[in-house]
């Protein structure tokens, strides 16, 4: 009997999606923090726990969980590794991985399985951690995680920068990405973006009329000031036309409010939208935002494009209306276009959102299938009757 | 045919050791620096390329390579990625796997695959990158690696503080961990390596008479004066006997170089020695160094104590008379107690030198018979006919 394990099923790209036929296994309860370690700074949890519950924990002891995705008061550290997730903090912390030491696996014949170090070295065997982790399900079930924890940075502040183009806009991405201030946060969004998000929220903030926004903050605990001023001085020296400093909390909150606003902010542009996940390298950018833009026009549909500049990982959006047939089509041909611009430029089809079911089409095109084929036989290493989460992911 | 893949063989594992029958194949001189991209922050490269020469061709763009073994002026990166080799950077910077975006491979059927991505984030497959790396040459054959690189750190500077004891040291090591002022090296000597390198080199300029020594050092663009401030401060408060602040680039490579002496040092207290690699979570640092103690009481040899402590990966020594069969026959057994003690304390046999041929008997009882058999699944997956490296790791 097929299994698909489930945790609060945010994910975006269907793999926690029940099968027909299929046991769902959902873990949503099992949620217990077992330990929250200050000296050995790591964090043991049980899959069910959502990723902003441990963060207010771990933050209770001085602490800090770096890994943000846009879902963390929603999703569970479980779908977390299970995707690799992602989101606004990666430029300075990495990915979901970069955060787990270690884990509990049942596999699929039901013997269970520790993996992994408590220390950030050891090299006793294969990485299988890494290899768990972004595997979707499909390996094996996290029963428990031994989580990375950090020291409590600093405030977060920095600077809102408005352009009249996106090509100004990362320019200013390639400056501050070139010098030591390493942004906690560096996000564009492009005008058509800046434009729904001010429909969407008149209370957003937002500057207006502006070709291309840049939201770069820093949480250092020393040395913020001088990161901020270096942020400010790389937008002014490629012709911002505005730029919003700020360092009060509950102003940067807002920023980061109103960036999150995005992708509602996009569908409610015309009803619905289709979202994508796509990440080229930095150099590629000029020509990525080129190319989405002749798509916008191709289709006759609004794209937004932005999302976390500073890892090449855009997320555009097209926007149409659901009642509409022929925008419909047009919509889908455009999303399915995002993933297969991103690897003719040498990026991938998802960032950080996954395959799941929704981009199945695009894995052999990415990886080809010779590499499809090795995972496959990876896969058959761990559930040689694949009866984890089957269909998904390869 | 069995096939060995090599560097330049100066891991200490056995891992790249020829083995009767087997073809050896060296990629000594497939050494082409192919590409460093300043606005990706990538280099590319070949397996045979000398660490120490990636990192002075990066240097000359303003980018920094962040992983440094101890054997960086001789090791290949391909041997680097093939142990997922550590150092005294990885407290900041993480481990060699950390620093791997994308790998050429060739299979053990002689087909080539890409995988990873260029971009930071990249969750189109299961993570084969970290699979490969430290997998010691038995799953595919490195023939191109893309590395990540970063914006060129500030200077390196620090404290060399000494303690009555070794518990007043650590004591230190946690107070600068747990504040927000991360080193870039944190290192901790015993009395008797500090006795071992002052005899070996009297120009090494250690304080001598200390029961401990710890160095932390940190290479920070902004904010590092308040870094060396809070080091100084937290070791005062651990009852240091003296702390030499350090800012002059030739005395903090003086320090470095006196910590480099380690093994040579300890090797030549009596004439040979035998090296561990084990790490363990920062809270059992204590009963380790006592466990040690006990050991080398018991052995009735020598055993220095130290290494990377803000990664609890610790490098102790047995040193021997190698003409004394009794004193041969101590020093291993106590050798071989060191991964016991490490596994005992929730650690691991081998932070960052890996198993090889050196460390096979520990992999069963750290990793359970349960893990390995995983493992050599994985392994077949990658290697059906078991021509690659066979042997070593499982």
């Amino acid at each position: 009997v097929p299994v698909v394990p489930q945790g609060t099923r945010t994910g975006l790209a269907g793999g926690a999606a029940a099968l027909d036929g299929a046991l769902v296994l959902c873990l949503e309860r099992m949620d217990a923090i077992l330990a929250i370690d200050p000296v050995d700074r790591v964090a043991v949890v049980q899959p069910g726990v959502v990723t902003a519950r441990l963060a207010a924990a771990v933050a209770e002891h001085g602490l800090f969980y770096a890994p943000d995705p846009a879902s963390a008061e929603t999703s569970t550290i479980g779908g977390n590794i299970a995707t690799n997730a992602g989101g606004m903090r990666c430029v300075k912390y990495g990915v979901t991985r970069d955060a787990v030491r270690a884990l509990e696996l049942v596999l699929a014949d039901g013997r269970v399985l520790r993996t992994g170090t408590v220390t950030a070295k050891g090299v006793a065997g294969l990485d299988l951690v890494g290899l768990v982790v972004g595997s979707e399900g499909t390996l094996a079930v996290v029963t428990e995680a031994t989580l990375a924890l950090l020291p409590a940075p600093g405030p977060t502040r920095g600077v809102c920068a408005t352009f009249p183009d996106v090509a100004s806009a990362l320019a200013t991405v390639r400056d501050i990405l070139a010098g030591p201030h390493t942004p906690s946060t560096l996000e564009l969004l492009d005008s058509v973006v800046v434009g729904a998000i001010a429909a969407y929220d008149e209370d957003a903030g937002l500057p207006r009329g502006a070709g291309a926004l840049v939201l770069a903050l820093t949480d250092a605990a020393t040395g913020g000031e001088q990161d901020v001023a270096a942020y400010e001085a790389a937008a002014r020296r490629h012709g911002a036309l505005a730029v919003q400093v700020e360092d009060d909390p509950a102003r940067v909150d807002g920023l980061l409010r109103a960036r999150r606003a995005y992708q509602p902010a996009m569908k409610a542009l015309r009803g619905d939208s289709l979202n994508g996940d796509i990440a080229v390298p930095l150099s590629r950018l000029p020509e990525l935002v080129g190319r989405l833009r002749a798509l916008s026009d191709e289709a006759g549909l609004p794209i937004g494009t932005g999302g976390h500049v500073g890892d090449g990982n855009l997320h555009p959006v097209v926007a149409f209306d659901p009642a509409d047939a022929g925008e419909r089509r047009r919509a889908r041909a455009a999303y399915e276009a995002f993933g297969r611009i991103a690897i003719a430029l040498g990026g991938t089809a998802t960032g950080e959102h996954g395959i799941g079911l929704e981009r199945l089409d695009v894995v052999a095109t990415e990886l080809g299938a010779d590499l499809v084929g090795l995972q496959r036989a990876v896969k058959a290493a761990f559930d040689p009757a694949g009866i984890l989460n089957p269909g998904k992911k390869y």
